[in-house]
């Protein structure tokens, strides 16, 4: 006898704080998410939420509040998704915790991991779940990247990444946007590019915190002390090594290259696929140059991916699947999203204070 | 009325001293180029060079000897590939210069610098070319990148470069092979596949020599005290930088990305193209997410350049042409080559000091 399935549980309710042009995309994926749905949004003024909502296809029943405390005291929210600038986060994510509103938080989480400890907490004492809205990692190629660099066979074990977010910005961007104000965004192109660069590595290293970090001369700061490009290397023993770098001053690109002792993996895309619905890696096994050294053997080789969902909406999914659980289920919040948010944080934190010490290495301490 | 075309000159007379690996290759290329020939060998045994030259299709007038000695006396001889350990070129390339026979040299070339200076002062004193054996840039791809990363429009400034150069070494290359003994190539992984790193950089940096250097922590040596793996930053100034890592315990991996204001240059097999006859590389422009972040414009698009000849052989056809210039028309021996090939030694230098040193940054001095 088959036992029936489980009724299925409603879907999560969101609140947005802030009308920022991520939380475009990512309300588009708690619509297009099949466990979630929009119940509010709160902006600094009522318009622009009604504005928003309006023109993001928010379902007639959301509201549309002119402060961000509105939507916390709204009891129909279960989760909060948190685009605010970075210097917002604290108090913002801390008080939603508060409030027994589960954390979707954009990145960077924090200025530094003092802060996000303190949002950890919150999170940990009101049993709400937290996670930050790195998007990429709930791509399906991201699973199917670590199978083949957790296969032993094929990729060996890991020697090097190289990683590097960049991206062109405008003259708008470097005079206006937050991510070059000191007190919205002080990470600056550090915490904004760098934080995929660095999550990137750690995930190649299956989170194994590195020993030391060492940021590379050259920072290019603007006239307020903000990071507009950087390069930095991290150490693991035994000679591991990962370097990044990261730039609002270079043309966008998104690649990472994993190096192990029998393969390695490429793909040139992985913060945003070039496409939706279809992504490309790249592998390569026990490559060798021919005989008499004109061509090779184990070349690379592309493998695509296909997604119904865009990685995004499979994001808010996974972060509704696990709030329903705690919601309708009484599980306990999965402490793996925080703990990697976390490790990212403490990366972060050595590459500023290495750059803020003179370009000494800076041991990790977690 | 039209000139008629100039007799074509002789081809140029090639003599090899050392039977290496890449002597296969590089005799193949003299005779597949159209203005070159071999007319001797000499191993350590003339059976050994008899062998060489009779498996590689040489010529049956070429001569075959048991000394390198007796190719640098033989009178045919125009031009001498030196495919010998780095330890010995100082003393082959030297003696080659002082007997007026032009040096194709392998690389690495030297120990460090002040041996190249002997070297380059032997070449010039005598009035013969020198060049160094470093194919890829001899492809036409190369141009033709080179043409992408000179286009201001298309490329703008360059910001940064990623390099590396890894194969997975076995365990008989490991124990036996010239680059892990430090009376043959001293040098290791750096000078062997570091040569590469570096001699990309500068290539994307139009040879602009940086103003430091510095070695990143985690060397790995063997019980001898080469290195092998290693990775280095190259520092100029505004923020402009380099990465590079080179490993004999990676699977085979020999990356170029190049980063524009404008644009991004990527090419994967840059040492030795995956096929002989055509080779690829991507160039992005003006790329960017579209809206609402879910893809990409100005994403990465290949570009196609087939070649006749292999990059070797093109390379021995250039050398061979200013050659000919030299010995049948009195042109003075191209400068351009000695050039690279001090600033690539320059810079390797620079990386061992920095190694050597613990890892302090090292300025380059020219």
């Amino acid at each position: 006898m088959a036992a029936a399935d489980p009724p299925p549980s409603p879907p999560v309710s969101f609140g947005i704080i802030g009308c920022a042009r991520i939380a475009h995309k990512v309300s588009r994926a708690m619509l297009l998410s099949p466990n979630s749905t929009i119940v509010a949004i709160g902006c600094r003024s009522a318009e622009k939420a009604a504005a928003f909502a309006k023109d993001n296809g928010f379902p007639a029943s959301a509201k549309t509040y002119g402060s961000y405390d509105a939507v916390l005291e709204d009891p129909d929210v279960d989760a909060l998704y948190i685009p605010l600038p970075t210097s917002l986060h604290l108090h913002w994510a801390v008080l939603a915790a508060k409030k027994k509103k589960h954390v979707l938080l954009d990145k960077p989480v924090a200025l530094n991991v003092g802060e996000l400890d303190e949002i950890l907490a919150a999170c940990e004492s009101s049993g709400v779940q937290y996670m930050d809205a790195t998007m990429w990692m709930h791509h399906p190629r991201t699973a199917e990247m670590k199978a083949f660099l957790s296969d032993e066979r094929r990729f060996g074990q890991l020697k090097a990444v190289q990683s590097c977010f960049t991206f062109a910005a405008d003259k708008y961007f470097l005079e206006n946007d937050i991510r070059v104000k000191p007190d919205l965004d002080a990470l600056g192109a550090l915490g904004d590019a760098g934080w995929y660069c660095v999550g990137s590595i750690l995930w190649a290293a299956d989170f194994d915190l590195p020993k030391s970090v060492l940021a590379l001369r050259g920072t290019v700061f603007n006239s307020a002390g903000v990071i507009l490009a950087c390069s930095a290397s991290l150490h693991w023993e035994e000679g591991k090594v990962a370097t990044f770098y990261c730039s609002f001053e270079a043309n966008l690109a998104t690649d990472v290259t994993v190096f192990g002792t029998k393969g390695t993996l490429r793909f040139h895309d992985f913060i945003i696929p070039f496409e939706e619905r279809e992504a490309l890696f790249s592998t390569a096994e026990k490559s060798g140059f021919t005989e008499p050294l004109t061509g090779w053997e184990g070349k690379p080789s592309q493998h695509t991916v296909i997604t119904e969902l865009p990685q995004e909406a499979l994001m808010v999914t996974e972060f509704s699947r696990l709030v329903g659980s705690i919601k309708f289920e009484g599980a306990k919040p999965e402490k793996k999203w925080p703990s990697l948010s976390r490790k990212t944080q403490l990366v972060l934190d050595a590459v500023k204070a290495s750059i803020e010490k003179g370009y000494e290495t800076v041991e990790i301490v977690s």
